[in-house]
């Protein structure tokens, strides 16, 4: 193992088609805000289905406007190996997360082609609509819950963008008709890899260009509200006061500790607070914030989520504030399947690619694939860490690498020997 | 002192008074939002010096827009005794703060003309500009500032209210030049004292009417801003972050307790928060927020106050934030005079009036007069402590027995026997 092997993927084509992609919806120096539906969108996913085309593959468009390239297997009656990620972007985000997974999809396919020519499974590369929420904060996940059929019905009339425009609306302006939404479905897809930047420091830390996710991470997000009595902030003595900033400072310190004490995996982060009525000199009268909390391993989870509810109870008893507490989503860690991760492992060996696995703390179309489809995900170093920020960043050789690692596992799947 | 003493006030002429000066920004059943300078403002102030000829005063109006109403003393040549309170609302606040310490001046004056003829001291009644900063942010205590002579020259130029006017642009629409602020100022003002509602809970929880202030609050505010690193909720691990809302919920849980374990009657508030960006799945990359720390107690306050400046010191180098504190207030407490004191509190006796000795928790136009005259308030007690609400209410008995402590102070004052 003293001589690299031959790479299959040329690190060019995958920076020249980040950098085409990114001219769509380009912000400043190195941002892009490219909105689900948007103009820019859709110009991205005319370039994708373009690339699709010029690399061989037979291009499909579904009912929410996920962009399907299909390689067509010998078996073309077996279900099919897919692979890929989202189209759309932060408001502004950076140029790699989700499209660099895009572009890893359809590179892989051309160059299987191009090498090996028909492989015996069908594989496919897609470019999802929409996962980031960035223009609809209701609609993530758009594009893989379409596919695995967990849009509701009535949801484009109900969901409505920060520019107040509703789903219904914005799906027509892109030429699709809502009414179709459900036609996405499918039962037809065996497997699915997602490569994705990291958006995290282990790699770095680690001084590996690619991750190997083994498990997607569990969370619950709240929205904690706490209510007390608004009075003058000199002359309403400490012991007379129902202050629930006193309690929201007391359960975010609470929270934060928990996650920190507990260690790794688990996080908890206090991102958002929202004071009324937000003046200098008055007690508040409410403060709501967030609570996201997370941990891929269950149990670690079911504990974590336990200590903060119980914190926020005891602190509004004993505070005499008015809790209220809505959880805005829940879910359990999803486990990537085991003999998936290990093709992947060992393409990275025949690769030569230094890699690990790993855990995502981050969530992903792949976790809602996982509900019809084994998943597994590649994850691409990220410089610093950063992302959902104009800052993000990856380098060409580690984006290079990433491919590389997908293109021989996806030969593995689809070419058996 | 088993029989009331006769009353010289008629509770009837306080009450009515006070529901006509309500009419002027009237919101809502009970509530007032009247800002400095509007056409809801000059109204009033043109009731208010209507009031005053009616009560035998004589009508002046400064350059700022204050209005005085004299009752002439037979030695004009010494320095006056003046009450009064200000005459702006919040926005909107309840109809007594400010309000019925103008109409008890009046009041007062008007009943002693009636009773007494005139005084061997000159008496004045005034009715202040502003003091509430409710439509300038930065003005208050326009009106008191204008006569202790401690507004800027450029003020006017600089200061900007929330509807975006100018303090020169406002002034002329009220039909003042604001050239001619510094003309406001006197130095013939002995005695000041104002007539308040308590705005707090320890009158009514001590079931008095009347409230003898004895010295104000000192405070010091604050904007702390605490500057980390954003990054996303899910992939930052807790022991590799650098979150200002960790940062910022220990040392708002720290000042907080610090305040209460010290005990009355020091306060300490936390009203306003800012998060940047205040998004639900990123650790902000900034937390603003305020602090308003109280106490009438000078050593206390000093106690205070580098317990909170440690803490914020000690919590942003422990989380390698960066800390940026901005001073924005700072003032002593300001001690009444104790023989003003014991004037009203002899004059709360002759009246049958029961009343207790306190502080002021809250800043007044008083602490401005008390740089150029000697100071004292009557507090009335305040329902349930709410002030700065349209719920803010005050019992016409409890009104008509802080004006009738008022009247017979300024009677000893000014009529000597």
């Amino acid at each position: 193992m003293t001589e690299t092997p031959e790479r299959w993927i040329d690190p060019e084509r995958v920076e020249s088609a980040i950098a085409a992609l990114a001219e769509h919806g380009a912000r400043g120096e190195t941002g892009v805000a490219r909105l689900v539906y948007s103009p820019e969108w859709v110009a991205a996913q005319d370039q994708v289905a373009a690339w699709m085309s010029e690399g061989g593959l037979r291009v499909e468009r579904d009912t929410v406007g996920n962009v399907w390239g299909y390689l067509d297997g010998r078996q073309g009656d077996l279900p099919i190996i897919a692979t890929g990620s989202h189209i759309d972007s932060q408001n502004p985000g950076g140029r790699f997360d989700g499209a660099l997974g895009v572009v890893a999809g359809i590179t892989a396919l051309a160059v299987l082609r191009e090498r090996f020519g028909d492989p015996e499974r069908t594989l496919a590369a897609v470019s999802l609509v929409e996962e980031e929420a960035s223009r609809f904060p209701a609609a993530n996940f758009w594009g893989s819950r379409a596919i695995i059929g967990r849009i509701g019905t009535e949801e484009p009339k109900r969901l409505r963008g920060y520019d107040g425009v509703t789903m219904v609306e914005a799906m027509r302006d892109a030429g699709l008709d809502p009414g179709l939404v459900q036609d996405a479905k499918r039962d037809d897809i065996d497997t699915f890899i997602e490569l994705h930047i990291e958006q995290g420091p282990f790699l770095e830390h680690e001084n590996l260009p690619v991750g190997i996710v083994e498990r997607i991470t569990g969370y619950r997000q709240y929205l904690v509200t706490l209510e007390g009595a608004a009075n003058h902030a000199g002359t309403t003595p400490m012991d007379m006061r129902r202050d629930p900033m006193a309690g929201a400072a007391e359960i975010i310190s609470g929270v934060i500790d928990t996650a920190f004490r507990m260690g790794r995996p688990c996080v908890t982060t206090v991102g958002r607070a929202i004071v009324t009525p937000n003046e200098r000199a008055v007690i508040p009268q409410q403060v709501a914030f967030t609570v996201d909390a997370r941990s891929p391993l269950p149990e670690q989870r079911e504990t974590l989520l336990a200590r903060h509810e119980a914190l926020m109870f005891e602190v509004a008893e004993r505070r005499d504030l008015k809790l209220s507490l809505r959880v805005d989503s829940d879910r359990q860690p999803v486990m990537c399947d085991p003999a998936l991760v290990e093709t992947i492992a060992q393409a990275a060996t025949a690769a030569g690619v230094p890699a690990m696995t790993m855990t995502s703390g981050a969530v992903h179309d792949a976790m809602q694939m996982a509900e019809i489809a084994r998943i597994a995900m590649v994850f691409v170093r990220s410089a610093g860490g950063i992302s959902h920020s104009p800052d993000e960043f990856t380098t060409t050789e580690d984006a290079a690498a990433g491919t590389e690692v997908l293109t021989r596992a996806l030969h593995t799947l689809a070419y058996p020997s």
